[in-house]
């Protein structure tokens, strides 16, 4: 096992205190090569092609299929097993240590395997089966039930005793860096009943983090707790894009489509839930009400994760206008992919489950737009003297998440998406 | 041009009166051969293996690559784009009508071309990878507006704006003959507030048309009315399974989830809209309220489809419990195309879109045992004696679906499906 948490542990590439990739976190991605697609990891800034590793014979005596490692997505090689899969960050942490040569003194070989991550195009990591939203955070759930419905009773009955979540769209998910276009549709102004069409006036981030799927189970098959984690893979963070003024008219009584599916945004680094092991905390008390018996949590499954959210006008200084922490989750990941089996449906390698709008009990830990300006009462003031209510043209959103312990950071890298005007 | 109408066009292949698949049908379907599948259509009773076809060169001088037709899913053949598929439907109209003597001639290349129905396994016709389901039948909605909410205001203030519609689970749906277990999950008891974790006590279907996507689009894309059609590759028939009791819990506020993704239905063969092209029927007037510009409906995009269900229960005699028309869709499949890409939602080939489910006007039309039992308070009486107000363990559902015009019934197949006992 790689030692998580383990401060000395240090690779011959440089990495910067403040990367997000020490040798302990080898999350996974795909790089763009010519035609081709390639698995990579990262060490501070130097992507490691495994296509390469496993051709020049670096895995051995491990047998990976080459097709594996040459892949638009990381969907077969997840599907190889977290054994094995745990087995490959294991040589790759060996490697890369500090003291180890055999790769370090190969210049060919060093050559073909490392590519600096400013010359690299990363894309999509997973192709996504389906995509399940959850609304998990409970001051973000309480926040849109006084803001929208009775203040005394912000909560609706039902989300004390399940994770509520839906589904959303896989097609439109996006990697980081891929521009979103303001989406277009029906709105109901106020104090009228007839709706107008065109630009989203309201449009909004979600700060999510989104989980996915390593192991599938069949048609009928129901995943137990202390199962659940075996099927999880690794992390990501999620930019669930929200036009609130459409989604406000269209959702009743079915839920959210067009406010949601024009585009959502993923950071390219799946961080796997090994690598996250030293960042493990507490769950939140669930006794008032006590979940049912197939809900309940008996051990350490948060994780302390300290999320960011920055928004950059064009050509201005960006703000920092949300620092949350993934912590602040009601509802954990395993008891979300065991009530999302509980009746049967099944699910598959690549599926994508975000956490819902992560808020902490502050203003200034809200994860959207929406609560931050509490829709729009409470501008947030930008560095170049404007305000913001909700997200502009132009603007660029930037994510970012890490967990850190002994000095030692286990980051996400980036999600960054920016706005471009309605077509 | 296969003139779908034309009651003259006969095949050397015998078609019974009441079959489906007359030669002016020509659906698309997928067959599992050993450890291959194949694309194949069917005329009468013979399943049509358009691999062999193409490879004994009877669709020359098209070039068709094998691998397309040599294939687990249709969407590969979609995506050759209609001009060819319907190239494709033509040639096998030729070879199979009555005087073509071609192949009918040459008894080697018959024997591995045709396939007796009964000795084929039929699998999943296409790779879903999004799937939509609708709301569009105003009685429909109607019905469960008066039940659930306000008689006086059945219909939300937005019904009449938008097609509403909302994201199902891609991975559940499955080919008719699949057996489908009885979910479980949480249930709140009438005047509790407690919920209980058991079996669903309450399992519906739902008589739905779903569409697929022919031709993809781009993300900020937008489909306009007048291409709407060229998206649409043909159709097939969807029972959208309902545990009522898990649906009502959960679906607030944001739709429903676990009440609908443990498993939906469909029939194997998708039939093309060609097809379909003598069912075209109008359009519900839209004119209170009417529809924003970019919904507007100025010619026939109904299709004149009457749909069946069948209860069946374990070694008993079955009952038409339903008898309904796709014609009675308020918004039709255009419509919706077009609302789900207003927003720059991007649709891709194989994905699916149900109508929702499709009710008549009168007890005997509507798509669902919520609606002919109304909540349970109307059974219906079986020919064993027993009733039904919802679906019972080992109980077969069976939907059939058919436009017959001059003589000419262009069919669906049926899809069919078991309830087993909760685990």
């Amino acid at each position: 096992m790689i030692k998580a948490n383990d401060p000395t542990l240090k690779s011959w590439i440089d990495v910067a205190e403040d990367s997000d990739f020490p040798i302990q976190n080898i999350p996974f991605g795909i790089m763009k090569k010519g035609k081709n697609h390639r698995v990579v990891t990262i060490i501070g800034n130097q992507v490691i092609d495994l296509f390469e590793l496993n051709k020049r014979g670096y895995f051995k005596p491990m047998v990976v299929p080459p097709a594996v490692l040459r892949n638009e997505y990381l969907n077969d090689f997840i599907s190889l097993g977290k054994n094995k899969t745990g087995n490959i960050r294991e040589r790759i942490s060996d490697l890369f240590k500090k003291g180890s040569r055999k790769l370090k003194n190969n210049e060919k070989d060093r050559k073909a395997i490392l590519n600096d991550v400013s010359k690299v195009e990363l894309t999509m990591p997973v192709k996504v089966g389906d995509y399940t939203d959850f609304y998990s955070s409970r001051d973000h759930a309480t926040n849109v039930g006084k803001m929208f419905r009775d203040p005394e009773n912000a909560l609706l009955p039902n989300w004390l005793h399940l994770p509520v979540g839906y589904h959303g769209r896989a097609s439109s998910i996006v990697v980081s860096g891929t521009p979103i276009r303001r989406p277009k549709g029906q709105q109901i102004p106020a104090d009228s009943k007839q709706p107008v069409y065109g630009p989203c006036k309201l449009l909004d981030f979600e700060m999510e983090v989104a989980f996915v799927i390593g192991k599938s189970t069949g048609l009928g098959e129901t995943i137990h707790m202390k199962n659940a984690e075996d099927h999880i893979f690794g992390l990501t963070l999620f930019n669930d894009w929200s036009a609130r003024d459409i989604q406000k008219w269209e959702y009743v009584p079915l839920g959210p489509f067009l406010g949601k599916n024009f585009g959502s945004s993923i950071s390219p680094w799946i961080v796997t839930l090994e690598a996250l092991e030293p960042f493990r905390t507490s769950s939140p008390k669930q006794t008032d009400p006590k979940p049912l018996p197939y809900l309940k949590n008996t051990s350490k499954r948060n994780y302390d994760i300290d999320l960011y959210v920055d928004i950059i006008p064009e050509n201005g200084k960006g703000k920092t206008v949300c620092k949350t922490n993934f912590k602040y989750m009601y509802w954990n990941m395993c008891q979300q992919l065991v009530h999302h089996t509980v009746n049967g449906c099944n699910v598959n390698v690549g599926d994508m489950c975000a956490s819902g709008t992560i808020s902490g009990p502050e203003r200034g830990s809200f994860g959207s737009m929406l609560e931050i300006s509490w829709r729009g009462s409470m501008p947030v003031d930008m560095p170049d003297g404007s305000q913001r209510k909700f997200i502009n043209d132009h603007d660029t959103v930037v994510m970012r998440g890490f967990g850190e312990k002994k000095g030692v950071r286990i980051g996400f890298g980036e999600v960054s998406g920016k706005i471009l005007p309605a077509k």
